[in-house]
């Protein structure tokens, strides 16, 4: 079984910055298979990196070797980071990115990536250390290097994570916001999936009441609905559409359910 | 040989819908090599993904399983379906975007995706069917599952079918229309390449006559041409341009091809 | 170890070019693994790609094969060459897409790709010779073929380069042009890193004075820097914004260093 690296980064698909850290792999572990989670992340916005990290991880299988290179603080004294779950490991910088994986991981062992025989060169570019560190440390995990080589362990405790707003949950009211909004234009909430089981809420926006149903088809098309999207999470849709452009949704914006009339 | 999987969506290349799907494809078979077709279909846009696999089909080697999700039924009572032809695998909704193939092809046998023992879970998500049913039924092909182990055989005439207008060829013209329109916006028509040979005709638009002719540079720079592409249609292009900026081309217009003078 | 080519192109991710580049070769050489450099080259422009190539080249394994299709001239009597270099293969038209590469490399051998059974059918296309002609070619040198047999021996001395105008270096200021903008606004200079060791240079713009530093983070947010860039060369940035955007950055533009003050 060939390893597997996916990679996840903000340096879109015109330049050849993904290319080459492809090229500095293929050079350490030319066996290794090479998946693209995506590359058109907004630059430098971690959480949205963030997002589709930990919504991807769960469907790779055991041993994948998740690389995020979104990486606003390259070149100042953020750390490099190697972690190892039960399931995968993850590299990139120690900036958030990983925290909504390791939310889904108990037993994690993480490493400051200090040993420079494991770097492309031992002098770093100030600006692509995706190329020059995590690209190779990545492909030397795929050639079976084992983590605590690659520098010197850390408290999994003081890693950086990101505040995520909570969604509130009553009787009365679950209050949660978009956390994200894909290609389609649907906007996907905070709230996850069991919150809303039965189905017996419904949406209440400013201009007017949204339904939370099945499936795109259980409305009309045009018309906008709820409904638990395939990441696990509540999501806002219009059918044939995009709910982003329909209903001006944004990221952040703050989602209400009430309880559906009996 | 490795086995070998093309990936034809509308998903784009901003979320990681794609890399999941290749995710779980790895999962079931790590050996499998992956070939995007496109991820850029406009959302929704049958015609456009049917357009794309047509014309791609015929340069991919013997047993390709080609998985195309354009799915805009995803959660109604659309069939899902898998096609074995004497060359290829095709696996996707049973909405119109394999017909483009199948009339290349003659014998075609069909099953109707029922045997939930090759999705990836037997519930499926209400939004998600290349995740969860069509990803993994293609893995199973590229393991070498046999195709009636995967669901019920079904008659290939019950296959859904578009519409699609046939140009009209008489003695003094031939009417054809713009079924596509590429990156360099190259306007490809529906008029066939043998329709024009030899090249006794020219293009009759409402602005002035486009010569039909070999190759690109047989007109001068920005200058309008009409030719036979390399999808082996009829083509309409400006030499260094853009036909559909400099033409006004758009997707269904009519094309209206005259006998040169002698 | 699996043979490695490269895809450099401007062909776009909208339509299936690409993909059937992708299936011609895996047609000829299964075992290939791919890799895109970049298919966003804008339409037809030779300079970008020669620099995506140059700019790339450095951080691939030896024996890659590096297939280039920006091809403004296909259709015309422009010759297809392959080069070996003492690292790689070069593939592609004779349009000065390789220069950058060559100005690398010493010890080169050029042939003219004449022999039609290395192509994929002997009659080619007028308008997609990637796919006709330059993918099958790659996909033989993956195979093994060599160079020689693939066509006729040329001159390097006759290969097409295009004119890129030299930094201008003396002891009072030092002239380059920005080459070429990435995805995040950054403006990549001619003037090469050596020419500014020890860093003892600012950079004159129309709207005053950028100092040249070491990192992005050596200025505060959304204040313009100098520094040595990722490619190796001086690079015009805004740190966590886009120079293009802040400071009107074209290519083409001149950039003035001039000493700074003791």
């Amino acid at each position: 079984m060939p390893p597997l690296i996916t990679l996840l980064t903000d340096f879109g698909c015109q330049d050849n910055y993904v290319g080459v850290m492809k090229g500095v792999i293929a050079g350490i572990c030319p066996e290794a298979k090479l998946i693209d989670l995506s590359h058109s992340i907004p630059p430098q916005d971690v959480a949205a990196a963030r997002f589709a990290l930990l919504s991807a991880y769960p469907y790779f299988p055991e041993g994948t070797i998740h690389l995020c290179v979104v990486d606003p603080g390259v070149g100042t004294n953020r750390r490099a980071i190697a972690i190892q779950t039960a399931k995968a490991f993850l590299v990139g910088p120690d900036n958030g990115v990983f925290s909504g994986v390791l939310d889904q991981e108990k037993d994690i062992r993480v490493v400051s990536l200090t040993q420079a025989q494991y770097w492309r060169t031992s002098t770093l570019s100030a600006t692509f250390h995706g190329r020059d560190l995590f690209a190779p440390v990545a492909a030397h995990l795929a050639m079976g290097v084992c983590l605590t080589s690659l520098g010197s362990e850390i408290a999994p405790d003081s890693l950086t994570r990101p505040v995520i707003p909570q969604p509130e949950v009553t009787e009365d009211q679950i209050l949660g916001t978009i956390q994200y909004i894909d290609r389609f234009g649907n906007g996907i909430t905070t709230i996850p999936a069991p919150t809303v089981e039965p189905l017996r809420w419904q949406v209440q926006m400013e201009t007017g009441i949204i339904p939370l149903a099945k499936t795109y088809s259980d409305v009309g098309l045009g018309e906008a609905i709820a409904l638990v999207g395939s990441h696990g999470w509540v999501e806002i849709a219009v059918n044939g559409g995009s709910a982003r452009l329909t209903l001006g949704l944004a990221i952040g914006d703050e989602i209400r359910l009430i309880p559906k009339p009996r």
